[in-house]
């Protein structure tokens, strides 16, 4: 089983809770890193969610997120990008591990143009990144979210848009629900070899009950996650382990009962 | 634009009506292709289905579907094979271009076991088609089906199964909904020159309504299906191209004027 120090609380688990009490929640339950929204970071303010995580001894494993490039107008790629430049300050603030890229969906201006635009703005955010010393995480979303939320749909297709980059400046946030699925999945995950930043574990839910707030709890669905876990250990990958869970059901129970389950299934499934 | 007499009806897309049914609706509206399902065939006898569609002068694009290999049990997966037999009998009887085969998905058995069981069920399968003069179709299904429906969810996956066999006997079946979000779909759909069976047309609507009964009629979603039909065209499929819509809505308009729609849409997009 994965040690459960590595155990990150991604905040959006308990969408509603603020920084501050999902910080407090952390040190409640013993959990030593955390992921934050950057939506939640603008309430609290910058400044106080980097005290609050630091006055809490917590590490952050993520900033989520940046990307969200394609866009029909040049001023409105524009505007997309210097949003993207004040979510590497924010990763840069709070010493996260990465900056969670998702890149945007196809719907506005097709496909094969988002996935062009997608290129260009990773590479008009890498060197502003550089500077800041924060490193750009892409994440492969599940292709049935290729319309709305990501062109970026297979590890293979983030490995090659990586590729022209660094490995440390360029790499992949690997999350069960959106990989699972592939058939490649381990090999691809061997091909990932020191450009893993970050991994996100959860389950796929048989039904799926929503597109978007259907995921499951790890051990409640059909996802291997600890086989995937192993696959990307294998692969060099030592850091941070996020339970990332973005279901409707959750959200609506006891914050502090979701996050005991958590962290027995943590032990349980990953 | 694709010529209109490669328009397939796949009956489907009228979900209540009969064999006879979707036959006169072809012949009414000067159709010359028409897709059958095997709970449709099965309601109205196979006999009376092959003497409807050669007394309408109907050409039979598919018979929809085999498949469903995965199965805890060595009984189950016999059970499951030989209705795959009936399958092919049916296909047979029919003169169908080719045999559907919706492999099944993982959720029970798990995504490694049941790819390999999809694997000797084909090749179980693949002889007796064989004598029955019946060519069988995998359709890679979009993998947001990989728990339930279908554990081959990629073009490349497709070849790779039926690489093991001659073209004429295993090929693929494309359908747009499936195959669209693919980074690699252009040149997949390349590679699968000489075995492509089936071409299927439809939509993906943003937001997508619903997993199962959200599909799109063309031209009100994000897929380029003129594109990909060029693609499928120019890698040597000239056969029918059938309209598969599961939509509910679809489903409660009037099937004449389903059908008139059709009609138009696979002249302006397809």
């Amino acid at each position: 089983m994965a040690e459960i120090t590595r155990l990150s609380f991604n905040q959006i688990t308990i969408s509603n809770w603020s920084v501050s009490q999902a910080v407090e929640g952390c040190v409640r339950h013993g959990i030593h890193s955390i992921a934050l929204w950057r939506h939640k970071i603008e309430e609290a303010g910058l400044t106080p969610c980097v005290r609050l995580v630091k006055d809490a001894g917590l590490h952050v494993s993520s900033v989520c997120r940046g990307g969200m490039f394609p866009n029909p107008t040049a001023a409105g790629r524009q505007k997309n990008l210097e949003d993207n430049y004040r979510a590497v300050d924010e990763a840069a603030a709070l010493h996260a591990d990465s900056l969670v890229l998702v890149v945007g969906g196809g719907a506005e201006v097709g496909l094969g143009e988002a996935r062009r635009m997608v290129a260009d703005g990773v590479a008009a955010l890498v060197p502003y990144a550089r500077q800041h010393g924060v490193k750009l995480g892409l994440e492969p979303l599940h292709p049935m979210y290729a319309a709305e939320r990501s062109v970026l749909v297979t590890i293979g297709q983030a490995l090659e848009l990586a590729s022209a980059f660094a490995p440390q400046e360029l790499g992949l946030v690997l999350d069960v629900f959106h990989i699972w699925w592939d058939p490649q999945v381990l090999s691809l995950i061997e091909q990932s070899r020191g450009r893993i930043y970050g991994f996100h574990v959860n389950d796929w839910l048989v039904p799926l009950p929503d597109l978007l707030l259907g995921r499951g709890m790890m051990g409640d669905g059909v996802i291997d996650n600890r086989m995937l876990r192993q696959a990307v250990d294998q692969a060099g990958y030592g850091g941070p382990i996020e339970v990332e869970i973005f279901n409707r059901v959750i959200w609506d129970t006891d914050p502090d009962q979701v996050l005991e389950q958590m962290i027995e299934r943590f032990t349980a499934f990953v």
